[in-house]
């Protein structure tokens, strides 16, 4: 019997294994795709990329791993559903439950409506029109309905959704969790906007060549630990993380001469991403113990490396000399002005080009319109008008427009439903973390002045990286900082840090 | 019973578009791991790559492919063996057969041993020390005989190794012609170095910027008509083009700022197999219609581009002064001194850095060692002798250690036999097609001074690229030039050339 089980194991990883080397091959020719490729070769390369999908999902959904599955599930060697075995079988059991329940004729249309809903929204964004985008919208809400359904879910169909992108999380915790935030955050930015302070942002517009940018970006990302033995660092339009194999993880930005910030701290962003990547355990990967989590966990990782670490003062006592030796346009800049520049907090239009401390409001508005249409309280045709309201009622401006309003994003477009939150939770995870990890390491801030990153990623790793699936997200935060996911550790780290810079 | 074929052929074909479909993949993947993949992602690349090996493997050895071939070969769909679907089936039938007449363990053998080999075959080469190489050349040599009885041949075993490379061409023939070349090429060579004129080579060893070398290598690898917007150029060790799909064509080089030839040649070169592989059907990729011939005819390609077109006086009238204007170094060269340097002949020891005229005399002594070891009449400890023995005989040089001598390819440690003489058939193909284009195109020289290598592409697409595989080399040949392949056009260039070149 137990023979049998191993047997049965052994196919099971064995499988998982072949499976993500096609996805990791998938994951190099998407890299490439939005790196290197030529543009003719877009045609032949969306086929090539079909048929991998195609026999991912094949893999994914074969009888056999069924077979396997339901012979370990119930198993003594699942009976820890947390040891390295235990947590092999439940999330691969898991992820073919969901993968199953999918009828595949609703998996090819979710498919073929999020291709055309891009197209469309593009074309709808270009034209400020936002009835162009509607009829597919409507469509989209109905299959996520659909899909919702055969997933199954027990409060609300979001529930369902959200689970793929942030597993085993809550609709209604994840409510609560951001309304506080957002009772904490508004009066904050109001307070900032009131005092009247406003920082020289034209610094960092100044000249800053694109190949000392680069360099710049580089060194960041090796100092905080980045190993670009085992990764690179390349031009795209739009920033991404993309993994080819366990020790291939390639981070992405673009560069603006005359802009410092958007190429490096998305660097650092990504960095972080890949610094996640990058210390999961390399002799799992291909099975749950060698992979992330969650998209809030990741995110976590990603923003504590741009925002907790990259805008704080302490990490630029060590930059700072170093920049000014790479930019000339810096030469007559304090530190002061430069500190309180990259930390300029504007209410604005636009998501992406948000600050640290706005950006979650653009989440809340997002998440909760989506909730709204997915729950049906909500219909498309009404989006436009919910979002200019929401605008003037968290950041009190409304958009002149749909293409920097309801068309702002390409999410919805793709189907991209619950995948919102995942942003702010891993803003707050962030801040969980980092407190934690400072109440552990002693003095990080004297760290970071002199350059030392190294106690903070290995804290990460061996607290967060290392354990691969074994841990939900909301179990990681309660393992580590002994209580459930909260606003409280990242709202004090900014009030903290915003109180000191606009004198409130 | 016509409708069962008619689906029989559909399957066929489908099944071929989808292997090309991986084989583009992995393409990309060995493209990816020699010009950007970070060191540490190398042994996860190995079983990537191997992984595609083998699913390719698989598909082309399936019973299922066999069943549509044994309905297809003989029925009137294959009758005009030369049409599109004739095509199709005789060349999907031969590939069929000999993957098929491989025992699995022998496919497995001939891997292993290859990979190995190039291991033994660096560390002899750095150690110059050929008996660390010996005994691997051995099983190699066995493993390759046995590789070719299990083929099957006519007159030796070679026929069946150079197949591989140069389908349908017989041992018999590239002796016959090569030694012809041979005979008439050693005294040409002897008169060029009793001649007493030594170009002026350091013009070209000045310094030359690699920024400036890039740009340029792209102007004329443009100028000629490859496609940027289907192709790319990138840096790496050992020049090659890859291919990641039919619009998706990858030049690489390398760049070295003390020698302008270096780059330069090899990216007219790759450029050549470049616009071969530009110039196919598009929508006859992953069929033998819309595939290379052989690489005796890839190898025509790049050797026209690279020595026809680029290395004559015509196109460097056109060239040269856009060349001054890219580099400094160039300011004071007169085109005539810029002419000869980069058509010096030396003889030397090393194949790759051979000029136009000695290189089929390197590929001669290989062919000649290769096919005597085959045979059995030459044993691999003799082979240094050997090896020395002919370069004193053909060039009057004799290698001061095995590591520039018998040590100094990787083809034989990877197993590659037969692979030689295709080098210096594209040279003699690149000869006879060159002569006909022509005596078709009128005046290709006045053509190229002015820049106009359009009309040369076209003929080359016409007459080659959009044939795929409905004829042989040897039947390309007969049809364009209306002759078998021979030595005499080649020579009568070279000849004409060099001896203006020298004085003779």
């Amino acid at each position: 019997m137990s023979a049998t089980l191993d047997a049965a194991y052994a196919s099971l990883c064995g499988h998982a294994r072949e499976t993500a080397k096609l996805a990791s091959i998938a994951g190099l020719l998407e890299w490439d795709e939005r790196t290197k490729m030529p543009p003719a070769g877009g045609e032949y390369r969306a086929e090539q990329i079909a048929y991998l999908a195609g026999e991912i999902h094949k893999r994914q959904t074969a009888p056999q791993l069924g077979e396997w599955l339901a012979q370990l599930a119930d198993s003594s060697l699942a009976a820890d559903r947390h040891s390295e075995i235990g947590t092999v079988i439940r999330q691969l059991r898991r992820q073919y439950d969901k993968k199953t329940r999918l009828p595949q004729k609703l998996v090819e249309e979710l498919s073929r409506t999020a291709v055309l809903g891009q197209q469309m929204w593009s074309e709808a964004r270009k034209a400020d029109d936002f009835s162009r985008f509607q009829p597919i919208l409507e469509k989209t809400l109905d299959l996520k309905r659909q899909e919702a359904a055969a997933l199954g879910y027990e409060e609300t169909p979001y529930d369902a959704l959200l689970d793929d992108y942030e597993p085993e999380a809550r609709t209604s915790e994840v409510r609560n969790t951001l309304a506080a935030l957002r009772d904490a955050l508004t009066p904050l930015v109001e307070q900032i906007v009131g005092s009247g302070r406003r920082p020289d942002g034209a610094i960092l517009k100044r000249e800053f060549p694109i190949a000392a940018q680069e360099a710049f970006g580089q060194q960041a990302a090796a100092a905080i630990g980045f190993d670009f033995n085992a990764g690179r660092l390349d031009v795209t339009d739009h920033p991404f993380c993309g993994s080819a194999g366990p020790r291939d993880i390639r981070l992405t930005t673009r560069y603006n001469q005359h802009d410092f910030g958007d190429a490096f701290f998305s660097i650092l962003h990504e960095a972080g991403h890949g610094l996640y990547e990058q210390g999961l355990p390399t002799e799992h990967f291909g099975l749950p113990t060698g992979e992330t989590v969650s998209l809030g966990i990741h995110e976590s990782q990603s923003r504590m490396w741009e925002n907790q670490v990259g805008r704080s003062w302490v990490f630029w006592e060590f930059m700072f000399p170093k920049a000014r030796q790479k930019f000339l346009s810096l030469g007559d800049v304090p530190l002061e002005s430069f500190y309180a520049a990259i930390n300029e907090v504007q209410p604005s239009l636009i998501r992406v080009d948000a600050d640290e401390v706005t950006y979650n409001l653009h989440i809340l508005i997002r998440f909760e319109l989506e909730l709204a249409m997915i729950e049906d309280q909500l219909q498309a045709a009404d989006l436009p008008a919910a979002w200019r309201e929401k605008y003037q009622h968290y950041l009190s401006i409304t958009p002149p427009n749909d293409a920097d309003g309801a068309l702002q994003d390409v999410h919805w477009s793709a189907g991209l439903f619950g995948y919102f939150p995942t942003y702010s939770l891993g803003n707050l995870y962030a801040g969980q973390f980092f407190e934690k990890a400072n109440a552990d390491l002693g003095d990080l801030a004297g760290q970071f002045r002199r350059g030392e990153f190294q106690p903070l990623l290995d804290w990460l790793r061996q607290n967060i990286h290392h354990h691969g699936q074994r841990w939900s997200a909301a179990e990681l935060a309660m393992n580590i900082t002994g209580k459930p996911l909260s606003h409280t550790p990242w709202f004090s780290q900014i009030q903290h840090k915003y109180s000191e810079l606009y004198g409130l």
